[in-house]
């Protein structure tokens, strides 16, 4: 259900100061508060740790082994972008490597993800350009058939809209759709709020079990201690 | 990026004579048509030989280990239906066995696609209830979570909105959103039509070397032949 | 913790009217029956559809491209029995073919559970003698290293005893530890009563929402239906 | 070190008869006659159960998503061929279908082993082509990008030349070197002349322990038995 | 064949000496010490570099998707344990992170190994919190199935009794039966007495064919030296 | 198509200053002046952050579960070589540990590149032996069986001949065959050479798009800006 061959140039991206304080919370505590739900699939690792990312979509549709969309991506970058690259079907080829990331870095871009492959990791990561991906390959790929820019992509199961807010750290990556960034911020400041009692408490020996509650629920459903 | 908890009762159906002649092509043909998109991935499996159909999607959002949501999906389905089960994160279980499709039969549904696992396929083959699954696994599940029904979900790497047609066979499971129906029927035809002339030149042993003039093409790319 | 080199003439196998009453239930009725509990790994698959057995745990534990104690169980098979082959890591070579089958067959195995790859799949279809494996190849392997015969292994995630009833078929393989086949029988006895009826309510169109009273607690969880 | 965009016409191909007479003993004989090696990786499955094949190679070098050199291919295929198609790269994409499969068949090709994935798979059952492939899949491959045509190539694990025998069946796909035909001939009849006799034997209830001598090898490695 | 909803308070620990004497040897000396066996599958990894820990298990089997006894085995943690949990079925999501690590380490718990998803894990690095999974994702889980606490459980292949002892590190998890313990340990001092000699050895130039004794065997065997 | 049971004394080793010539290139740089092919698939990983070699490759055939000719490799390896060892199936063990790398190390070998797993991946880190594998796994291995060393084997989809050039890094293993190194490191050095102008300008804000002319053969295929 991809267009294919079209480049939006116009997007709506969220509120730059928005995407950045979404980042604060980490990918983990941004997909509680959206309800548990809107992270890429795990097979998404950064290519180095410590690497965090939070910006805007701009999203690129790829096909298997050929690269040439990142190219014309790289125009419709702007400063706090994030580039989410989706493939056509699987491929590990190595996408992206020292000279697209640098070409990305001086358009603005904060970061990549891409559910492919990607080389030259140790420049880089020297480069502390954060990529997240499927699979590190020094295979290059051609650059022949038009895929899209700036149109809806599923990416590593999820859908990305050009404008979202992406949220990537060491846990995996999280997409933050533009209606729901309001909300998330405040549900993740709620979430956040509570964490600092709570781990003081489950420092000093306190249980989860009397925390919050549980032993009751858990008796009610069958639970039973053997000495 | 999930909505949780609800249930949309009405969808708006694309018309069901067209979904049936979108499935006379079957997936290969409809995938093509429409620009070669609208494919789920390849692990989604028939689970015997033969099995095909076409229908309107009912969605479901289900959680790992957790079939809850397939009872209220069930009053969902109307005469023509397929329902598309996609999971909140990835899960082999058995979601689906053969007290399951009498229910959805009885309500008029197709089939089933469902990014997880199936049960009692012995009897569902008997049954001719049309199963498109990543699994198959007698491992049963609860019913403890919820979910939601008739949301648009991304299953086996395709976004499936409810409504859209939904076409599959040995090769596989293609999404064509309403919007698309009928330019991808008219080019389904367009296709088909042309592919009986063809088939019988290559039967006569035509190259498709010469039939598709790929000979200069490929001289220019610089293709060498070496006796 | 396996005990190496050894081998277990005297094992205490479950009496083999109750395997055959457990057989007839099938694997997934069998696994509810136990508390959704028991199951191989789904990557276990027959190598013919419709294979069925049910029979007492004669275990073996081989080594990676080494089948020389398939040898020394075939020894110890009984009429009713059916090999059980763990492997100290992961192989997909074809440790079992139409000769050991032959011998097996000879000595009163009833099909075999592997956790590893097999061969000669068309014969061994032909003969009707099933098999579950995690892979098929041609692979041959060595006899050169010593396991273990009738000690207690992990086979696909599973603990098998010897004497366990192992009960497999299309949906996968469960195992039920000797102490717990009268409660399953029973379990699964009483499960299988209640399903005639169940199916033909859901079968004249009756929800499951309704059959199992799921309205009252969908809604107090939250369920919200949006017209 | 593939040399790309080339295209070898004179290939030397093993005599027909030859491969004929290997095909007869099966992939597992062939393989073990080997000295157990030549084989391809057991991900190499048919589209359909009692696929046979064996021939001589023609082998054709692919890009990910790219299936332009398997219409190159057709051309240099001779009565009795085999196609062998390798990847430069992972990809599970759907190169082959019944059109090529026609013009295949028209050429002479008894068969297609490749490293991808394949569609019309129900045709193809029909026509009863035999393919072996990585997978299956309805999703379309594009016309860009040169790669060769009767090079050696790696496919799934194995070295196969231009002209080496190619025999494949249910348990896999061996290749058989040109060089080796004629002993691997030899070692395959020896194999399957003893093997009617022991099939006799072990159905009588002799044990593998006793026929191939074993009792005293597993006494010497240490294997105890416990009463 | 698990016992569903029971927590056994009292469990046999093997001595937190000895615990701490066979984590010293590491993964792979405590492995071969015990024959060769005893070993988690390699898909369990570190989350950081240099994990390391040995420890007396405290079990707990849960549920796809649900994360509840982890809460209920906190209680069940004694000064010098290692939490070891299993899953009913296969699941990636992040059933831990830094509160349940914090909950942990106040009750005394040395790590956890676990054979699914964790998260937080670059707080969980800092913290020095050693974890071996199958995967990392920001996943979250549910509180609503029963499983239990400190039964005997298959975690990653290998059959992990309460109190048996758990060493872990970049090699990989390696469990030792509370009856192995003593011989385990003295097998492992045995025999890494013996490899600074040999290391002393191979470092000088001396081959492992000489310092084995390989080269008759292998002459045995057949092996043939080509100019 | 292997020959068992052989080890070739005498190599053609390319020369080692070309060898390191190649191997400042690095993995990536290298595959692409080789026309985009030599690479072993990217389940070949380093075990340590930039682990870096190049070398010549003294090569080894290894089966399942057996590494005993790891051993006979070890006096064929020269000052300079790096092994590279394949695998007759798919096997995860940890056939390599310290003891043999101080032996490869005292013999010359820079590093290992295998199709399998390694243990002791601490030591060998400390040690700066970089190894390359498709798995870290303490499981032992037995020495029973022969393989072969010094022919020509598939190691991770690619073709190594003994002799042949291998260079390894953070983006995967590239051979380069004695025949092609010349003109490979042509080809890698004019390569490099046009990449630091090319970055300077990338870094400027240059695009791609411009730099590499690609505007008006995007447009012949036809791509459309949409405002």
């Amino acid at each position: 259900m991809y267009e294919m061959g079209v480049v939006y140039r116009n997007i709506q991206r969220v509120d730059r100061a928005i995407a950045l304080r979404l980042g604060a919370f980490g990918a983990a505590t941004i997909h509680e508060a959206m309800g548990r739900t809107g992270l890429m699939q795990p097979c998404m690792r950064p290519i180095y740790p410590g690497a965090r990312v939070s910006g805007t979509a701009v999203t690129v549709l790829l096909h298997p082994g050929d690269n040439w969309m990142l190219h014309v991506a790289a125009e419709q970058i702007q400063e706090g972008d994030v580039v989410v690259a989706a493939l056509t079907s699987e491929c590990s080829d190595g996408y992206f490597g020292d000279l697209l990331a640098t070409s990305f870095k001086a358009r603005g871009a904060l970061g990549l993800v891409i559910e492919a492959g990607v080389r030259d990791v140790a420049v880089l990561s020297e480069m502390r350009f954060p990529v997240w991906s499927k699979a590190i390959s020094a295979k290059g790929t051609v650059k022949a058939t038009l895929g899209s820019v700036n149109i809806p992509v599923v990416c590593a199961g999820a859908l990305v809209t050009p404008g979202d807010v992406v949220v990537a750290d060491d846990d995996g990556v999280v997409v933050v759709p533009a209606s729901w960034a309001q909300k998330t911020l405040d549900g993740a400041s709620a979430r956040e709020a509570a964490e600092g009692a709570k781990r003081a408490q489950l420092a000093s020996g306190v249980l989860g079990l009397d925390m919050y509650n549980m032993r009751e629920p858990l008796r009610k459903a069958g639970l039973k201690y053997i000495e």
